[in-house]
């Protein structure tokens, strides 16, 4: 029998409602610091795999999704995509109702687009697909066709020189990222498969963006952490009951400060550390200031 | 003896001083059109590096660069960048006097840039990363660092939904593309390897970018061909000595539909007559209207 076709929103909202976390585990792997428990003699993506694997069995029953940054993946060549390949086929078969993102911050078009969409769609099974929108409409019209898959685009990010661009001030009065967040609102979204990204710690502009798209989308949020952002900068911005952001969060839980009996006790604990923190904020209606 | 090592910017300017072409040939394979003379049966990878290996000997001695689609080699897994790979360390052995650029169209930043600092120029050898500037200076921070690499921003493109946001008018009057091509000019190119690309299918905007960045920068350009652009839209944008414009076309050359007697011959066939089309305007010092 054939399963159903969940479309990408529905399976997003779906682990929203029914998991207490607004914790998306970023799987970004980095040789450096993985421990040697964790080495492999077969190899680095062996490495990667074993290391990613023990993250996923840590925060499969906490996680609302999990993110995965391409570029990190690349290199070594040839190495790096088996990992990531086992890596979604092990969410697939423990954890099928989370969502997996593929964060490549990437504007392409036509050809591009349609290897993008075979490689990470068809061969990789993600969910979706994380663009920048520089090159308009024609970086995303390939992913949304699928209603099944998805497209977050990214608004305003969390990085220091994100204003570069995104906070110019436009002939309107608007600010070039609001006039994104209205162009995915008003004319991209045709399908109801786009997401919006906006940085945590630009909190200002993280609440202009919920309020352009409304409280029934879900935002993706990054930049709680080391990058300097705060839970209680989300006050405000979480959307209908509370539930509509997804925090993503990468070096703080795979490559947690707090020691534990195991590593993978120490990765549980600061994912429940911080979907508690994330939940204790979630209720609150008033403004960060 | 170790051989000296040259700057990015001077590789670029040296070829271009040095061969009398624009023209910049796009190694974009599509499986689908690569004729069956050049099918492996020791899998894809091989094919696409036969073909590409055809098209480098067919216009090492007329092509000002290679310009490589990375998302196109990503799929199949595994297989693509082997070809990569391979087509790289050919055009350093036969022309290693032609740069090689890796169009990847991502804004990235710390780690993701750093992996792709090493996936792309350590293991793969480019000479440089085409980057979209959404996230700001940090997206290309990390690659200037080097000077014998370099980075090309996309200023304005060639697609349809290009003007989605890069022709938005900003509060100060001026356009967004405009905002960008002064930031890589005044702010950015603090090592003098940054270059600019600006698409030949939108012809005010790149005679705008050309006035903003002066004669002396090379300024990429695609878009002539199958998406519209004509050389003579070129006019007038091709820089000190008519030779800072790096006009890149791909499926027009590496898929023509002129017929001679061998694949090869057709190729190089486009490839003249393209430069000489381009030849005969960037003498021409009119406007294009």
């Amino acid at each position: 029998m054939k399963k159903p076709v969940i479309g990408f929103l529905q399976k997003v909202t779906d682990r929203l409602d029914g998991v207490s976390s607004h914790l998306c585990v970023g799987l970004d792997p980095h040789m450096p610091l993985i421990p040697s428990e964790f080495h492999s003699a077969h190899g680095e993506d062996q490495t990667i795999f074993n290391f990613n694997k023990m993250i996923v069995d840590a925060t499969k029953d906490l996680a609302v999704a999990y993110k995965i940054n391409i570029s990190l993946y690349l290199n070594p060549l040839n190495r790096g995509l088996n990992a990531l390949k086992q890596t979604n086929e092990y969410v697939r078969e423990v954890a099928p109702e989370i969502p997996i993102f593929a964060d490549f911050k990437i504007s392409e078009m036509g050809w591009g687009n349609d290897a993008l969409n075979s490689f990470l769609f068809d061969l990789l099974k993600f969910d979706c697909i994380m663009v920048t929108p520089w090159f308009g409409y024609d970086a995303l019209k390939e992913f949304i066709v699928d209603r099944s898959k998805g497209v977050v685009v990214y608004v305003h990010d969390s990085n220091p020189s994100a204003s570069d661009l995104q906070d110019l001030s436009l002939a309107n009065g608007k600010k070039l990222y609001e006039a994104v967040a209205e162009m995915v609102n008003q004319k991209w979204n045709k399908n109801g498969n786009i997401l919006v990204e906006a940085g945590a710690t630009y909190p200002h502009q993280l609440r202009k963006v919920r309020e352009i798209v409304g409280n029934d989308m879900p935002i993706v949020t990054a930049g709680i952490g080391p990058q300097g952002g705060k839970p209680e900068d989300l006050v405000g911005c979480f959307g209908k009951n509370g539930k509509r952001l997804i925090v993503s969060c990468s070096r703080s839980i795979t490559f947690p400060d707090l020691k534990s009996e195991s590593y993978a006790d120490s990765v549980r604990k600061a994912a429940i550390n911080m979907i508690a923190a994330l939940q204790e904020v979630s209720y609150l209606k008033k403004g960060y200031s």
